[in-house]
């Protein structure tokens, strides 16, 4: 299945995309949240959608989406899991994963704006794969680690590299300003997705292609990284980890390149789908 | 006003005390979550619990508090907002706030037990007043930052320094163990707190004092710290921050000490309770 949020932001109904048309599917109840997933929803959701598939009201073009989940409990990321990354950085190749977290107020829709803090000049771009928590996974082994996965999603991890790296804090100060989470367009489910650790992603800005790279060079896979985290916290159904971006951020670049107003970033992961959001500078509303 | 919740784990319901004396206000209906601090919750709270003063069930002797608030968005900290702390730690004293994220699946009662992680050999204790956001802040001054808080709460910030600072990520992967944030007893609202940037703030490890500082001697006090995070990020009503702890954790100490099963950790901040925890190894489910 491929699940949707869509309609007015923080006003979200749910949806599920079948043969590339939307439809909505809020009459399903509730959301695509903790409780969703710990309920057994995906399996209630595809009876549901079963049981009402020639009734299902299509939605109208440029109806907004939303983040295809909703607002997590924690969204973790893993920082340098692409050795090309850690190295168009100058940093070191990780000997165990780095963890840091986004604040879940970054949450956005997949094609909303990206907004440029106040008092920011190196706002950045990292396509990453995503993964959503299925259930409450605690000192997890690896090779038990994708029972606790829902699914995969597209995420693009904007990060502010001046509030990230030299403003004497951890990396979450640059992580987790507003927009900087957009997710989507879907979330796939796991069945949905052969080799989660074999997937070209690729990114571009106004067009020129910035990254493009592939799972496969994971340092630290899907598995790992589900089970990894879950030595540290407990995951709870719905909680997102993102898996770290491949080379080809304006970070690396010599001298580096940054997001400015006007800017249009698009991406894309095999089976997971495109997102596009056009670069704006922040105003007080 | 002091809020408390009281009840099982994950199933708390709301509470006040009055007179030191614990209520049942579940009849208010709800929980104190981002929807109670957005929607004026604690003004109604006050007009039903003047309404209901003569009839307010008290609580038995021996209930269980939970964290005053419900799981907020975040739980974001600030690192080294003391110097004695920063020099007990070989850390220069930052020239503005460091930042860290806790995971808010470690919330925990302010009794409840915190359980050594597996794997770990460094958990220590760090005593903290917290603030909890009252609405909605994004880019606010200083001047203005009070506005935005709804009250302040005692914060235990247990921390694996092993995971923290050896482990090969950001402060984040050291901080957000299950168990590690009892919060509580109780959140008292902003009116009940004459000056919260002079405070007396202790903590005792089976009797014997650790840390015993004063919120006076914060690097960065209640509204700039407010202000400053919400440059980064938007503070949704009931978030958290944690203001950092004073000198005295195990870390500190020559050679350094750390809490082990059977241990008990017992703290307070004038005006905010105290609060008391056994150590517990972890233990498989």
């Amino acid at each position: 299945m491929k699940l949707i949020r869509w309609g007015a932001a923080d006003q979200e109904k749910i949806g599920v995309i079948i043969n590339d048309t939307w439809y909505d599917t809020s009459a399903f109840g509730g959301d695509y949240n903790e409780q969703f997933f710990n309920d057994n929803g995906l399996e209630r959701l595809e009876e549901f959608v079963k049981a009402n598939e020639g009734s299902l009201i299509a939605l109208p073009e440029g109806t907004r989406l939303g983040s295809p989940v909703a607002r997590p409990s924690k969204i973790v990321c893993i920082g340098l899991n692409y050795a090309d990354h850690a190295r168009e950085t100058n940093a070191a190749i990780p000997p165990e994963p780095v963890i840091f977290m986004k604040a879940s107020s970054s949450l956005a829709g997949p094609f909303d704006d990206i907004v440029i803090p106040k008092n920011s000049v190196k706002t950045d771009w990292e396509v990453e794969l995503a993964i959503v928590i299925g259930k409450k996974a605690s000192y997890v082994e690896e090779a038990e680690a994708l029972d606790y996965v829902a699914g995969y999603v597209l995420h693009n991890d904007v990060s502010e590299r001046e509030f990230q790296l030299e403003r004497n804090g951890t990396w979450d100060k640059g992580k987790g300003c507003d927009t900087f989470a957009p997710l989507g367009p879907f979330m796939a489910t796991k069945s949905e997705i052969a080799d989660v650790n074999n997937l070209r992603l690729w990114l571009t800005v106004n067009g020129q292609k910035m990254q493009d790279g592939n799972t496969s060079n994971f340092i630290f896979n899907v598995p790992f990284v589900v089970s990894y985290v879950s030595q540290f916290m407990t995951l709870l159904p719905g909680d997102v980890i993102s898996t770290g971006t491949p080379a080809g951020v304006g970070l690396g670049f010599n001298p580096p390149v940054y997001l400015k107003e006007g800017d249009v970033v698009e991406l894309g992961i095999d089976g997971l789908g495109t997102s596009k959001q056009l670069v704006k500078n922040y105003v007080k509303n």
